[in-house]
């Protein structure tokens, strides 16, 4: 009987199960291969004692349109820097690769599957230098990573916006009122681009464009004055002003250095209000709504093409290589090359165009960017 | 030809079209009454010029599954205290109800229907002391008036809420984490109590019941101690802390007189910080998601029955009196019984009982509470 | 240890899951109750070997918003008409009611909870004669009980009908056409009644009133010659034509008494065409998808409060009873009383007046039946 | 002033409405730019007379999550073979293109962008052969269109049928039953193909590999027979048996040629029954709810994203060219290139592979397929 190691990495993502589920009803096919989970990432393996989970059909029947991940996550830091308290409180960060890699041959493990973001995959090209036979399967709701097409998890976040700025939009219209939308995306402002056009927001701020309270209130007013009742601001929880357009904060005030998850919104709507703004502001924040319930069709295909072609790939000895999407393809790069710069919104992205198209601000002076 | 008004008073509710669709259509069916609508509740008649909207079946065509309202809604005070600015800029209240009044005659309004809240339904109670043919038709998104089995929107409300706890258990079950879901409930906690039952949460805050922070750490703790990975929270938006239950806060902080929309659930973060909670905490604000959006048929079908009724009571000359549902008969009330008392949970509710049943905490002592 | 057995009877119905949770938990607040689920209605217990499943709260976490049940479900005829299979091959029918019982006392089974409809109560009734501690919990999609203001499982149903007539409504304004929708309901015309309120369909046939076709056709042609670009049916599967208002059928062609699930909306689509219809019409079968997918709100609220109060009952002894909700309290009914006539739609029914205020059709001759 | 003319022609799908608002969104960027849709296609222009509606941004507020199209759409054969009844009830197809061009410099129209499928483009072309400034936005629900990545539509198509075949999962669990869900799909399997693999189905049927009913049914009865109490068909309306597979039907009975819309599951049914399938099989014919309802946001950003683009190509003059989406750029392909051969599914296609890989079976004999 040989052995494949599955593991989830980083925060959970809509379509993580029904990439489980792929792998094991691939495994199943050949007659001996078992499937494994390590509980909670690197953790299963490393604890003591050992957390595995023998994942079979009956496990994982019926988990692809489950959200979260039915072998857990976390966001520690994985085997080259496992963090030990040590005596005084205060953390030390060891390595336990070696032993880590010692114990999975002890434990006949012939290979590993691991399904993460950007820093579990430098983990993983790591893993692989030092002879661990691994594969990486990509994961990140940000759509922030440029080695594949797409990835799973983000379209489901996307469809959680849009169909709140729907709902927004109906109860906006019935009042004078501005609404703020707070999204996920602290680097990358994917998603809230995404449900600013699907749900035709009039604003939209991501942490690519740094923006201008008074150029959002002026787009604001403009539109209150055509008599449109109402503005919907989609904003990224990462999206951040330009220096000098917000009034300066008292000493005892929070800055935006400080804003927590969830802040953004509130913050907004405060320098809305200071920048002048006469309209009443309601804000609403997701948060982890976006991570959570079931994932939407294209992204449960997507992770079921992923799971095959990761057990295809350790059945053909592929390692030291991550799953990749290049349409129509489903195909595979190297690790390496995976963890090469990120996919970030830039004013060349074709979507940003089409959001300008159809009037989304982004809350800058358009001419001073394009100069 | 004969002419009735709708108008649609305070915050918008789901299924507000579909009452004013129902009054069209049914009005439709005789040969001699045609309906109007006035914009903005009472200031679509009070304004000059007087913005009323002719609604045909054709304008109601279809707008039972959306939204809002399309006559629109306010808050502002009503003909009996109509807000003028001064030329100081303060505000006075005038009474222009005799104004109005005058008005309604002189434009061939045999009779209006007015679709709002408590604060609406007192105002046609005095309009029809002074004579007008007014007959009230309940909307009040919290359920709070006792004259009714149950008003539309409510469930739609619920329904919002409950998704929202779906969402959040799948991702909270894959990380270590407590969630905060804060709901609308200013005065009464019914849509926080049937969507922490509905969605199975731990703990339900809410208006009528303070809570103690310390009994909510407790309960958090023992849940995390039995194994289970999280615990979620319900909280309406007017729930708060037992006096001398919080740690007392520093004096350029915000206490919780100041706490606006939506920031019950940050503050009760910090609460919980404070008092020495040692889990991630997520928070998530739905706000005005509740209000939007596609109204449940359950409330698509109250909402007609609703409207149905309103215009047979105009067609029978039943003045004075708001619609009403007496499971299984829409009946009606007189508008004077209907202002009675709100309908607030108490201890002795149903569903508290079973809500306790199922082992939801409401952050309370239980003990000195039954004594 | 005391013992409670749960059984799920007839056909499925969203939120049965979140009944048997409720008893779980309810019972877990007790130290001296274990609940037992037997497999597929009475079979579990009667089946060698006996098919018993231990329900602990572990087992139940989370079922709430799952569809289906999880000790499955059986429409096989219980134990007082238990088929056996004969040498012949035909069927036998055998009592084993007295073998049951002992078999439950062997066991050590205090009480038995039995969630199902009207045979399933009928059952419950002559197991209690017999002297066997039983309390029933009302399920029934269709709404057919008059013992209880609601059920769980009807509003879902209604929700997704709902939701069909939504999207029709949307595909069919864009063309010139006819949708027919068919949804459950053998003999209780509820959940098309109620589809057809809250989605805004024109015409709506149910068991209780035969239709027309030809008035049914007319009904259609006065729309399409409004200038209305199409027309929508909502009928129940149980729907029959008046006698002698269809074409006869060939010989060779199948009758209104071999109409199987799903065949009503293709009969009715070929007897429009004989009728004359020159319109396109399309046909949607919603089968089992009304029995389906997550339970919404209303429903886990209302088996969720069935559930507490059935254990409540067990803990009280008030056997022989079945729980039953009088709105705003659950309370509970005699057995015997349940299980009296069905609640089926009428003339006088509150919504069928709506329907008809609204401009709903029923395919009948509305003065031949009134006179 | 200039004008463009927007027309949407063939079935309708989930998008065109976000089509149609970001033309006019973009375009009133311009100054000098006015549009206008001709109604139900190439009959608004031809029609006398004329049924062109001005579209302006008051007019398409809001319409991008509605389904359909406000422009109305048909199937009629367009300007190259308009049908005309001739006096003995017969049809004749007449060339009206000269008419129609002329018709349009006479009423200043500058350009036309012709939403539609395979069909549409056709006449796209030859018009523009005729001289016509002609901008084709490719429209097809079945994604069967090589000339672009994706279409809008289809994935709203597959959510859809992929959420229909969950809730047949939960409510089958609790029966031993067999359930077949037919799904959309003449000519191209891919809505069925994707809803099985992110339902989770056990069989999917699709136009491009003719099944074989007896290993239907043994992979059915290995199902059951491994303990898994149920199975799931989803099937396209327009896959078949493989010649020779089904019992032969008796002459009075509907032969696979004669099979309507909605009759594919139903014949299946008859057939497994036949074959000697012994489970409960029940029947959900999906029909035009695929086509309907509120768009998911890929097809409305994707939707947005042509719209857009078409106009931009008008203000370039970019004509005889369809837009297309190339990942991750929105470009535009030559008409002539974009009437190519259909895109089908093949045993090739990575998704069938992906199928197979989680056990999905297709009917056929996988051997001899391969061989």
């Amino acid at each position: 009987m040989r052995r494949v190691m599955v593991l989830t990495g980083g925060g959970d993502c809509p379509g993580l199960n029904a990439v489980i589920r792929a792998v094991v009803k691939r495994a199943a096919q050949e007659n001996d291969w078992e499937v494994l989970g390590s509980i909670k990432a690197f953790d299963g393996i490393l604890n003591e004692p050992t957390e595995l989970m023998i994942l079979d059909e009956e496990k994982v029947a019926g988990i692809h349109y489950q959200g979260g991940t039915i072998i857990q996550t976390t966001n520690k830091g994985g085997p080259f820097a496992w963090p030990v308290k040590k005596k005084d409180g205060s953390w030390e960060y060891v390595d336990r690769s070696d032993e880590m890699i010692r114990k999975i041959q002890y434990l006949g493990i012939d290979a590993v599957i691991s399904i993460g973001g950007d820093g579990s995959q430098r983990i993983s090209q790591k893993l692989f230098e030092k002879g661990l036979n691994i594969i990486g399967v990509p994961k990140t709701i940000d759509n922030d990573l440029s080695a594949t097409d797409s990835t799973f998890g983000f379209q489901t976040a996307i469809q959680v916006g849009t169909e709140a700025v729907d709902k927004l939009v109906t109860t906006a219209a019935s009042h004078n009122r501005v609404f703020i939308l707070e999204v996920m995306g602290r680097d990358a402002g994917w998603i809230a681009l995404n449900a600013a056009v699907a749900g035709g927001a009039e604003i939209c701020l991501i942490p690519e464009i740094p923006y201008d309270i008074n150029i959002i209130l002026s787009k604001i007013n403009a539109r209150f004055h055509r008599g449109k009742g109402f503005a919907i601001i989609v904003a990224a929880e990462g999206a951040r002003p330009k220096e000098g357009t917000v009034v300066a904060h008292a000493s005892n005030e929070v800055g935006y250095e400080n804003v927590r998850l969830g802040g953004l919104g509130f913050k907004l709507e405060d320098d809305l209000k200071k920048a002048g703004c006469e309209h009443d502001v309601r804000v609403t924040v997701l948060g982890h709504l976006q991570r959570g319930g079931v994932p939407i069709a294209y992204d449960r295909v997507l992770a079921t093409q992923f799971g095959v072609k990761a057990m295809e790939m350790v059945l053909n000895g592929e390692y030291g290589r991550m799953v990749s999407y290049s349409h129509p393809y489903i195909t595979s790069v190297t690790l390496k090359d995976a963890i090469q710069k990120p996919n970030l919104v830039t004013l060349d992205t074709a979507l940003i165009k089409t959001a300008r198209g159809v009037g989304i601000s982004f809350g800058e002076d358009l001419i001073a960017l394009e100069e």
